[in-house]
């Protein structure tokens, strides 16, 4: 890794980028699904055109600030996976957004339907189901009602979403994915019940991809697989050869098989579901594990045999979630071979609005 | 609040900040203490220099990237409470740092104060100790050899510190302030009996402040006073009424007792302790709790006869840990009787090196 760049700095190695781009692709086309690749993970410019050059039709994102990023980054084809509440100042945003850009948004309810369709009319919208994550979206028989009420409100109504993010459990990928085809399914035949297009059928995440297959499915928007994760690594969504972004880091207090590196959570996230088996793993060690992170220090146990790194040494550490660690970046550090080749903003960091 | 901001914005409430300041500053001067607050927490060039106006001596930071941004904002006496290891690059801004400020570093080892010495000649540094928190940090009875390094390493000795993190749990914080008491005790008889300084017996935090007197102790360092958070609520390190950061967030979807608000872990941060009742409170609904946590979804639950807000309500979301909350915000929303009176950059964020 570059030797002359303070720590810790977040990098990304381009070649292991390239191929899970690739490799991703091949698996939309494989199975007959749109790719629209949700671009909360990566927040880059760049990464986002290298998306849509390998064949994706657009692009996902989480916020309408997300959306105005890639929107003045040549970005033109934009789906908002949120159940936007248009407030005056967020209604103006969608109404400029949706002159210049082809735009979706989510909608979860009737209510929030009828505001839409007030403030931003002929909006087009998928309708979001809830296949059993229980976060925001509608059951999914209740998807014909919302969508009515869209239609009503002057929105044009284009399909169904979900994120079977209940997928992120030891063993729960394929439930997830089976729970996310019979929620599209039930809910494109509530809508078309109606007499209104559920032409768009649109799931997955990154752990379901492997069980996702084509119908119901048109649509996957998977976004951790661009860099892959500690989480991901424990969850089998990908290997450790497919871990393309680390913090570097660097070791300033040991003692026995424990060591401190001066990437905390204020660069990693602290993010642990109750199944990781720690705040975060060493690429170069994959059975150390981080035991510990405070805003500035990651406390790591070596396993026993390897010695412990020196003072000064520096190593890479993967997240446990790389979307918050990115999102703390102003930057990522692109590398190839161990040389630094590039630079990249995280453009849509802090786009939170 | 004020009604035209987006959502999410972290907003401060100016007059219960200038009450946490006020309050804290006589403590310590209760206590004989002299107050060091830790700038990590508020990461704000004007909360700073407001401090120091109030009898600070200086302040405390964790990384040289915040020390050199309090530098450039005109705060002149810094402490890195942080075992620094000088790579190249760093040991040069810490030498461009101490000819513009009064500085001190932490050291925790003889191999950094070899290190540290020959990188920065003549620098001042306290020895770090462990007092229970397992993290960074010699053995108190190590002290004494520790300083010896470093005093003949060129490095001026002015004392020890540590910091009683183990404090962070359910009736934790008076053994914890004990166990500090008794280690820089310890660790400056180790100092003096080495015929060296330890003048300087820093500690503290904010959960610990109730608990930790005078001797040993000459110098404390809280940091989350300033704003207040979940965790103190719950540790009874703050009371309610001095909570002064809030994160405005807007309700976008509801069901049941549940709803959705637009305040995710990109705003509040992930952090939460295993005692911790939930992922964040709410300011208006002290009985309610944040139960999940996405990136961009709060998902709150409200206790039984509250009636659910309506779609498009702003709630104050109080986060569970504030410094992380700081660190992903661009700037902070300054109220005073629910009207924007000011607007703070976050001049320190992501200064993580």
């Amino acid at each position: 890794m570059p030797a002359d760049l303070p720590t810790p700095h977040v990098t990304v190695d381009a070649d292991v980028l390239e191929r899970n781009l690739t490799a991703m692709a091949a698996r939309a086309a494989d199975h007959g699904l749109a790719l629209r690749p949700h671009a909360k993970t990566h927040k880059c410019v760049e990464i986002a055109h290298r998306q849509v050059g390998l064949g994706a039709g657009g692009l996902t994102v989480a916020t309408v600030s997300e959306a105005e990023v890639f929107a003045d980054g040549g970005l033109d084809d934009l789906f908002i996976a949120y159940p936007i509440w248009p407030s005056p100042q967020r209604a103006a945003r969608l109404r400029a957004l949706a002159a210049r850009v082809a735009l979706r948004v989510g909608v979860d309810s009737a209510e929030a339907a009828e505001a839409l369709g007030r403030a931003v009319p002929g909006l087009e919208v998928l309708i979001e189901v809830d296949s059993g994550h229980h976060r925001s979206g509608v059951d999914p028989r209740s998807a014909g009602r919302v969508a009515v009420a869209a239609d009503q409100a002057g929105l044009r109504v284009r399909g169904v979403f979900t994120f079977p993010g209940h997928a992120y459990g030891p063993g729960r990928q394929q439930p997830a994915a089976a729970d996310e085809a019979t929620a599209l399914a039930e809910a494109a035949a509530a809508v078309t019940g109606k007499g209104l297009d559920a032409g768009v059928r649109s799931g997955g995440s990154t752990p379901t991809v492997p069980f996702s297959g084509g119908d119901p499915l048109t649509e996957m928007r998977p976004g951790v697989y661009v860099f892959g994760d500690a989480q991901q690594l424990e969850l089998g969504g990908c290997a450790w050869d497919e871990v393309a972004l680390t913090v570097a880091s660097t070791v300033v207090s040991r003692s026995g098989p424990k060591i401190v590196l001066d990437a905390g959570s204020k660069v990693l996230g602290a993010d642990r579901q109750s199944w990781a088996t720690g705040f975060g793993r060493l690429l170069d060690h994959p059975d150390a594990r981080v035991t510990a992170l405070s805003e500035h220090h990651a406390t790591a146990i070596l396993p026993d045999g390897v010695p412990t790194p020196a003072l000064g040494e520096v190593l890479r550490v993967v997240p446990n979630h790389v979307c918050a660690t990115v999102n703390l970046a102003d930057d990522l550090v692109v590398v190839s071979g161990g040389d630094q080749v590039d630079r990249w903003p995280v453009a849509a960091r802090g786009a939170n609005t």
